[in-house]
């Protein structure tokens, strides 16, 4: 069909013109995705259009199954690491239930997040407490409440945890910055130091603050913490970043005779928004950091420790799907051949603002059917007054696309609704968890009565 | 004073170490601003110690007399056009009734920020509607209240309008892009087409709409709107836009025998945000774009149009400051003497995305106190677990800033709180106006109850 070779020079060199506009790519998806006999996308068995139909649009469906099968395959591949699910990446008392089923530590990086985790029943002694600035209410609620670990951050807070320890010392790790930084296939290992987080280990900052927790009988010192980045393919940079934080651990034992328990190598496990990107297997992932320790603490004869990492988009983004209804469509001529179509749906920046907030590339497909019409070189856009309000900035639709049919977008389960606004009083969408009982909404829509319960002026 | 002199090779180019680093620079801050005797900074009489102690920290102030004088004075400065409030910038019924009392129109661009409006008991007559993608519902309730104005910005919404409209013909703007597109002191007038909004001049599509309008008899089409971008400073570009509007009404007469009666400019005019920011005084746009719509409506022999524009955060950014309680202080060497210092606050991304979104650029002041201490390189982050929770990049703060210090950060009122989030859980700062007659919540702080409410999972 010669309309498959179309390519509009306004698109971008990466995007590849798809044989078949409505093929699932397994890579981008939950496990229970499915094309219906009658052409409609169905999550766990539940169609797109039932789903619109039941919880309002825009909604943002998540796949229970697949999110444990995910927590369960970290946990499997990684069998004597602690793993800790990232709860910033998206929480809810659901999804801290799941994980807490599925035998995983939680990371919490404020008191709400933590208070949300501790009501749906989460073991405190398994939840890490990160922040670069945690108050000083947050910590003696944490310290009271018996987070298993607090991930400490600066000297300040060395000095609040031992004025609010109470009996028993507080566990601690003490973030480091290792020297790496690493997003996508590209890591630099300059200039990374330039950052809120942590302690410095080529400053001497980091050593200076493990010897301070060393010395307080408040603290009890556990070992270090890492986390050097976001959407991460391959090892490479994990391997040399736990490299860094072994050889900190031997300096640590050569100042104090003492050895560190845990190395904790953080988050930043990416998953595919495109079929461009590549995500490195959990197995690869445990097999070459395992390999790259091992071979350092041979090195600098160092006992064995505790491992762990804190996977969060890495098990909630692809179980995620946000699914939006269309509202007008604009054919754009921009000139020299190039066209570019408008789809302009009910969502946008308040509900995703990671396209105009990191340039992130998604993609989008029909779901309410298929169509076998001409890809149509199209950018999704939300309805907020505001010319930066992109979903996807690049993606081939089908030219009978229509107002009314209902467009999927594929790894929306982390990021998105957790940095949602109500920009332009835009009350956010509900997150609707399917599983093979049916679809149950675990965070309502909001309402302009919720909205309007902060406006509290009263006339003068 | 020798350290004034202090140069920090990690600052950027354009920052310029202060003489006084707690002077206040009218042009960046609330006219009821001041230091008072004991050094603190006060807005309108308050001091941010008891604003911050009666309402919390991080806080939100709105100095409600500087809001209206600016308000006021758009409207004294332009006073045979229409001046309308954009409410995206920032919108709550307090400001609503603020804007109706000054005897300014009203812009919304959601069925959302129209009810707050008439809750608020803003005249509906008085509103324009706006929006890429108006659903039915919002036309409808739009319709129904009798909005003064609809922005039309697509061929199915001229539809919807058509089949919704009752007895009497709704009045609509069509919105169209010029090719000119503005930002801060650079214009662009190529490339500019390829947007969600509007109907574009160059390739036929605004006439089309605009005859399509013509043709309803169900449609009242007073004239055409362009909004070239935000944050401009200069007249040039509005001058460009508003030659490209006359020669638009002119075609638009030569194919109907009609004249457009309305012209309106949009919005997008730049204030302060640092000293770098020269905003053009309200005179100025007046003078020269009328001077431009003038001469191009002499030239096309065109009558008088009624003219207008939409002023948002040129009214209340200014008036808004917001005040963040230091949490922590890390001094880093980054090497080759550059060093930066991290302060972090009890806000971040999470209350004011802009930084984070679009890059911009920020000051801040030590606000409790004021301090001779020498200049400090300082880099005022938030408390969110995220790398780019920056809110000021650059800012030399005094060297003895210390932990649980006030710092205040101007031109706050727009765009921040509208944009806010809840990630980490971060219950919204409450915003409060201050008068002669003292401070009012406005908008109170969310609680962790509030973050809760929707929640509604119940355990499985």
């Amino acid at each position: 069909m010669e309309t498959r070779t179309f390519a509009n020079p306004a698109a971008p060199q990466w995007l590849e013109v798809p044989e078949n506009l409505c093929a699932l790519d397994a890579v981008l998806w939950p496990q229970g995705t499915q094309r219906s006999a009658d052409g409609e996308i169905t999550i766990s068995g539940q169609s797109v259009t039932e789903l619109v139909s039941a919880f309002g649009s825009p909604l943002y469906v998540i796949d229970e199954q697949d999110f444990r099968a995910r927590a369960r395959q970290f946990k499997n591949e990684f069998p004597t690491w602690g793993v800790s699910y990232a709860s910033k990446a998206f929480l809810c008392r659901a999804v801290a239930r799941w994980v807490k089923e599925e035998g995983l530590g939680l990371d919490v990086c404020s008191g709400n997040e933590l208070a949300v985790a501790l009501t749906a029943g989460f073991p405190p002694e398994k939840i890490g407490f990160h922040g670069n600035n945690k108050s000083v209410e947050e910590l003696r609620y944490a310290i009271k409440t018996g987070v298993g670990r607090i991930i400490v951050d600066s000297f300040e807070e060395i000095e609040r945890i031992d004025s609010l320890a109470e009996d028993t010392p507080v566990n601690v790790l003490v973030r480091v910055t290792t020297g790496i930084q690493a997003h996508t296939h590209e890591y630099i290992s300059t200039s990374h130091e330039d950052q809120k987080f942590g302690f410095s280990i080529a400053s001497g900052q980091a050593m200076k603050a493990l010897l301070a927790c060393h010395e307080k009988p408040t603290i009890n010192l556990k070992g270090i913490h890492s986390h050097i980045g976001s959407q991460i393919f391959g090892t490479e940079a994990f391997d040399k970043a736990a490299r860094g934080l072994i050889v900190l651990a031997w300096t640590y034992r050569s100042e104090t005779g003492s050895e560190l328990e845990e190395i904790n190598l953080g988050g930043g496990y990416g998953i595919a928004y495109t079929n461009q990107d590549t995500p490195t297997p959990a197995s690869d992932l445990h097999r070459d950091i395992t390999k790259a320790i091992n071979q350092a603490r041979a090195l600098y004869d160092l006992s064995p420790v505790k491992l762990s990492i804190e996977p969060g988009r890495a098990i909630c983004g692809t179980p995620g799907v946000a699914l939006y209804t269309v509202g007008t469509i604009k054919h754009l001529n921009l000139g020299n051949s190039k066209e570019r179509t408008y789809v302009a749906v009910d969502g946008g920046m308040s509900d995703n603002i990671r396209t105009a907030l990191y340039g992130a590339q998604y993609t989008a497909q029909l779901a309410n059917r298929v169509s076998d019409a001409p890809p149509m070189l199209s950018r999704v856009v939300g309805k907020h007054c505001e010319s930066g309000d992109i979903l996807v900035h690049d993606v081939y639709l089908p030219a009978d696309l229509r107002v009314g049919d209902i467009l999927a977008v594929p790894g929306s389960g982390a990021y998105a609704r957790p940095l949602s606004s109500n920009y332009n009083y835009a009350a956010r969408p509900a997150v609707v968890a399917v599983n093979q009982d049916g679809a149950r909404v675990i965070v309502r829509r909001e309402t302009l009565t919720d909205l309007m319960a902060l406006d509290v002026d009263t006339t003068r």
